[in-house]
């Protein structure tokens, strides 16, 4: 059972040094509880640790689940203005879910942090990535269009390309000090599935915002 | 300076645990080295791990120079068949050195390696971008063409979207162990430069290809 105080203090610990460099005691010293609350709860650090990424992958696998269920209107081959319009309500939940656990995921998945949470992440919109194409896109079926480049793409990097940008998006999202709504960053996902990255170049007014001579600061943790 | 023996007996124990968990005599063990030759050359653990890094990124980052080489002749304002055609030479020394670093980066980037490595690379390619933009596509400039959304996304979400997508790919290839050539690696670079996600599924053939219902390896280390 996740115990509020307890977990407090091993992330106020990781904003400062790697999960390596605490103990249990530095962890019981700042949550102020005692011995017998930590033990209770956790077998130790590592334990604690599972617990409180297992509270943020088991809500957004609800989350994606909830979202997924406004896919099942759509026409047959939905077009990038289809997708575009469903991409609004089909992460609405997966966005609040990032956004409760802003603070904690902005932790660890800092340098201090685990590197295995974002593999955990990457896991879960995978399988979403497929239960989605089925209901969207027909996996495995023929698709009228014909195209330029007519040769394929293996499968694997679809999928890394797709939830890959999707789940880039929302981590930086999570680590950004400036912070945009929930409601622009559900746009800026319709965009990215919709547009390619040169395409979105020219969707980008430069001359009006930050000067992108300056590495946003996660580049600089 | 590297010494190949004690780089590569550091390697073999990172397959089998974090580097946290590596001393100084387990690398000159496992190098069957001796204690001299280690601090004639290093300080520390930490301090042979920098010096694997240091190569891998001062290559990358005179690769990605030399490939912007042929970014000088291109029309005012490329199209998405430009740039797929930029493509194939403007990655072709970054993918070799990918390549020539593929054993070393795959060890350096799985949950035993460092965290930080991927955090490095993609402050170069970030900063790469930049200089690329501004002989591409004139950033700051205007484009003639209209959009459909005409709503612009922030510029940090614009690198984010297409640094993040290519390192994606040159990190999903570093960890497979279905090697695609180096060739084929770059022609889907173009692909996800010049088509949105929606387009790729379009073009992917599901039915010819590995069964999508089995993740990838990588999602299961």
């Amino acid at each position: 059972m996740l115990d509020i105080r307890i977990q407090n203090g091993l992330l106020e610990l990781l904003k400062q040094k790697p999960l390596n460099d605490i103990t249990t005691k530095d962890i019981i010293e700042s949550a102020e509880a005692s011995r017998k609350t930590f033990y209770t709860n956790y077998k130790d650090k590592r334990d604690l640790l599972m617990e409180i990424e297992g509270a943020i992958i088991t809500d957004l696998q609800e989350a994606l689940k909830e979202d997924r269920k406004c896919l099942t209107q759509h026409s047959s081959f939905p077009d990038k203005e289809e997708i575009f319009r469903l991409s609004q309500g089909s992460f609405a939940h997966t966005v609040q879910v990032c956004s409760d656990y802003r603070e904690v995921s902005r932790i660890l998945l800092s340098p201090n942090g685990d590197i295995n949470l974002l593999t955990r992440i990457k896991r879960i919109t995978y399988s979403e990535f497929m239960h989605r194409g089925k209901l969207l896109f027909y996996f495995n079926s023929q698709h009228p269009s014909t195209n330029v480049h007519p040769s394929p793409i293996p499968v694997d990097y679809l999928f890394e390309i797709y939830t890959g940008t999707l789940t880039n998006i929302i981590v930086h999202w999570v680590r950004s000090d400036n912070r945009i709504s929930t409601s622009a960053l559900r746009e800026i996902m319709g965009y990215a599935q919709t547009h390619s990255p040169v395409e979105l170049i020219y969707l980008t007014n430069f001359d009006e915002q930050a000067d992108p001579n300056q590495p946003s600061h996660h580049f600089n943790s």
